[in-house]
C-alpha cells in the first residue's frame, strides 16, 4: 500500500478552447462553482431547480414540463433520452452519416430495442426522401437524429419535415442537440420534436456534469406507461420525475454545483436573448469560416448545411493535421481537434460555441493556424484570413 | 413560448451542513472549481487522471488498478458497479436493514440479475452468521453489503468476516463505502472487498459529480468477459477503460471541473493522512455522540456499530423531527436530516463528515439543537451537552 501521494497545487495551463468541446466557461459561471452548496432537499434549492427548469425551456423554445438537467454529462442525458424512450421490442431508426448515430444505435440496442438504418456520408445532412423510404421500409416506432454533428460538422437542415415524416408514421422523435443548444436555432415544439438532449460544455459554455433534457406529454406517456423498467435506475425518469417533478422527493443526490453552474450559463444565454445568441454564433463563426476560406483552405460541410458551432475544415495537402493540433496547444495553448470515424485525417474540428465564439477567439485561431500551417511549409496567407474575418465581424 | 425568463444572480442561504451529505466543502476545494477547463482528453488532464487515480486508491487503502472517479453522483458509480458486474443470470445477495440494500436491488434486478436477501434490522448491521446461512441456501454470485448505512447510522463492523464467507463460496464482494470513505476505517485490499464505490459529498467533503469507484482484478476479469454488453452505454466499465486505462481514448466527455474539485478534497485527505482522519472523525463525532447523549438524548445505534460520520439520534418524546428540523434552518441555517422508511419519524440523522467534522459546527449544532427542542417544550440540557463535548475535544 502505497504512501500518502504528494500531489501539488491544481495549475493546468491556460488553454483557449476552440475544439469541439468544453469551450471556454464565462467567468461568471466559473464563480458560481465556488458558490458553498445548500442541500439537494433545502427549499431554496428546490427554486433553485425551478429556475433551472424555466431557463432550460426557454433555451429548448419549449413549454414541455418535463424539462431538466441530468446528473452526468451529455451522454448521460442521452442515454437517459434514448433508454427510457426505447422499450424491448420498439425499432428505433438512427442515421449513419456520423459517430452519434452510432453511439444511439449502442443504447438502442443495450435497451432492447431492434436498431434500424438512414445513410447518409459522413459529412452530409440526412435527405427526407431517404428518411420517408426508411419509414416506410421499417416502420419504426422512434427516430432519432443528430442536430449538429459534431464529428462532421454538418447542420442537419429541414428538421420540420423529418418531424412530420415520423408523426405520419406515429413515431416519436429524438433529437441530440448537443452541438447546436445554445448556438444554433432549435426550437423544440415549433418543430415538434418530441424528446431532445444537450450537453451543457458546448454553446452552453458550462462545465459538464448536469446535462439538458426535454420530453414533451406525448413522450414522457410513453416513459411513463412501460410495462418493462428502464434498466438504469440512476437515469429511469419515472423516479427522477419525483424529484424534479411536483414531489421533489429524493431519488439521488443532484450535482448541486453543476445546477448552480448551468442555472448561471443559461441565465447568461436569456440576459443576451436566444435569438441574438444564434445571430452571434453565425456572425462570429461566419468570420472563422471566412477567414480559414481566405487563408486558402476548404470547409468539409457545404454552405447549406455548415454547423457555426462545430467548423470541419479540410486538412490541405502537405499538413499532417496530428502536428498541427499540437504545434497550436504547445506554441499556443489553443484547443482544436481532428476528424473521427470516416473523416480520421482529413478535417480539423474547429469550435466556435457560446463564450469561445468572441472574436479575440476567432482572430487568435486564425493567426495561430496560419503560423502552424507554415511551419510545417504550407503556403497560406494569414493576413487575408484576418482581414476576411475583420470585414465578417464589421458586418 | 415564453419571453428570457428573469432570474436573479445565485445568493443561496449560507447553511451549515450536518444532514446526511453533501457536507460543507472545504474552501481550497471550491476554489479548485473554479479553475478554468482544459480539454478531457488534454495531455495535462491525462496527468490530472493519474493523479485522481493514485489519490483515490490511497483513500480506498488499494492497489487497484482500476480505481476511477465515475462521471455522476454517488448512484452513479453504485450502478456502475453493479450494472457492470451483476450478468442476467446471476445470483446477488443484499441486505434489508437500511434504504441503500433496496437500491442495490432494484439495480441488480435492472441488470438482470436474480436478488436474495439475507436479514437484519433497520438499525442493526447483518449478523455474520446470518450471511453464511444466506451463502449456503442460496449460493450468490455475488455479495452486496452497507459498510456505512446512511438511512440508519449504522456502521457494519467484522467486513473480513463477510468477505471471507463471500469468497469461501467464490462469489464477489460488493461494498458500498458511500458515508464510509475518508471518514471511518475501510481497507479495500486488506479487507479483501472485490468492488466498493463511494460518493464525493460525505466523508470525502467534495461537491456531488464524479464519484469513487475501484475494482480489484478479479471483479474487473468478470466485467471484461462478460457474455452480454452491460445495459448502461454510459456506465460501462469496459468502455471506459479505454479512457482511463492505457489508452486514454475517448468515451464520453469527462466532468472536467468535478474531478479537478475531487483531485482537491483527495489531496487534503493526503495531507491530513487517511488513519489520522479517520481518527479526527472518531474524535469530533464522539463529541457530538457525548453531547447528545450528555442532552439526555439517545443514540439510535449501539456503541459497537456506531457511525461516526452519520450519527442517528432518537427524536425524544414530545417533539416532532420535521418541527425541528425546520427551526433548525429556518433560526440556525443548520441542516439535519429525518429518518427515512422503518426510522421514518424516529429519529434524526445528524452528520459529521469531512469538513465538516470540526469543533465549531459541532458546538453549533449542540447549542441549536437544544435550543430546538426546548423551543418544543421538551426539556433537555444544553449546558451538559456542550460541557461533555468539550471535554471529548480536548480528549
Amino acid at each position: 500500500m502505497s504512501d500518502a501521494p504528494d500531489v501539488d497545487e491544481l495549475t493546468p495551463p491556460q488553454r483557449t478552447l476552440m475544439g469541439p468541446g468544453p469551450s471556454d466557461v464565462h467567468p461568471r459561471v466559473l464563480r458560481a462553482m465556488s458558490t458553498p452548496l445548500v442541500g439537494h432537499l433545502d427549499p431554496s434549492f428546490i427554486d433553485i431547480m425551478n429556475e433551472v427548469q424555466e431557463l432550460l425551456r426557454y433555451t429548448f423554445r419549449t413549454d414541455n414540463q418535463w424539462t431538466i438537467p441530468v446528473s452526468g454529462t451529455g451522454s448521460a442525458s442521452m442515454e437517459a433520452a434514448i433508454g427510457n424512450l426505447v422499450e424491448p421490442g420498439d425499432t428505433m431508426l438512427v442515421p449513419t452519416n456520423g459517430y452519434f448515430g452510432g453511439r444511439m444505435k449502442s443504447m438502442a440496442e443495450r435497451a432492447g430495442g431492434e436498431v434500424v438504418e438512414v445513410e447518409a456520408p459522413w459529412g452530409e445532412p440526412l435527405d427526407p426522401a431517404d428518411v420517408q423510404a426508411a419509414f416506410d421500409e421499417h416502420q419504426p416506432d422512434i427516430f432519432g437524429f443528430v442536430h449538429a454533428e459534431t464529428s462532421t460538422g454538418v447542420l442537419q437542415p429541414n428538421v420540420p419535415e423529418l418531424t412530420d415524416i415520423a408523426h405520419s408514421h406515429d413515431a416519436y422523435v429524438v433529437a441530440d442537440t448537443v452541438t447546436s443548444l445554445g448556438g444554433v436555432e432549435f426550437r423544440a415544439d415549433e418543430w415538434d420534436v418530441d424528446v431532445a438532449y444537450s450537453g451543457p460544455q458546448k454553446c452552453l459554455s458550462c462545465p459538464p456534469g448536469a446535462s439538458p433534457l426535454t420530453l414533451n406529454d406525448r413522450a414522457m406517456d410513453k416513459v411513463l406507461s412501460r410495462e418493462e423498467l428502464t434498466r438504469s435506475w440512476y437515469l429511469d425518469l419515472s423516479l427522477l420525475e419525483g424529484y424534479w417533478g411536483d414531489d421533489r422527493s429524493y431519488h439521488h443526490t443532484a450535482p448541486i454545483t453543476n445546477v448552480y453552474a448551468l442555472r448561471e450559463a443559461l441565465r447568461l444565454v436569456a440576459e443576451e436573448g436566444i435569438e441574438e445568441r444564434w445571430d452571434r454564433h453565425l456572425r462570429v463563426a461566419g468570420a472563422l469560416k471566412s477567414g480559414v476560406e481566405a487563408m486558402g483552405l476548404e470547409m468539409n460541410a457545404a454552405d447549406d448545411y455548415w454547423l457555426p458551432s462545430l467548423n470541419a475544415v479540410r486538412v490541405p495537402d502537405g499538413a499532417d493535421d496530428g502536428e498541427v493540433i499540437s504545434y497550436l496547444l504547445e506554441q499556443y495553448d489553443l484547443e482544436i481537434a481532428s476528424g473521427l470515424g470516416d473523416l480520421d485525417g482529413d478535417i480539423f474540428r474547429i469550435g466556435c460555441m457560446g463564450h469561445s465564439a468572441n472574436p479575440k477567439n476567432v482572430t487568435y485561431l486564425l493567426a495561430s493556424l496560419a503560423d502552424a500551417l507554415d511551419a510545417q511549409g504550407v503556403d497560406v496567407d494569414g493576413d487575408e484570413a484576418l482581414d476576411a474575418a475583420a470585414a465578417q465581424l464589421r458586418g
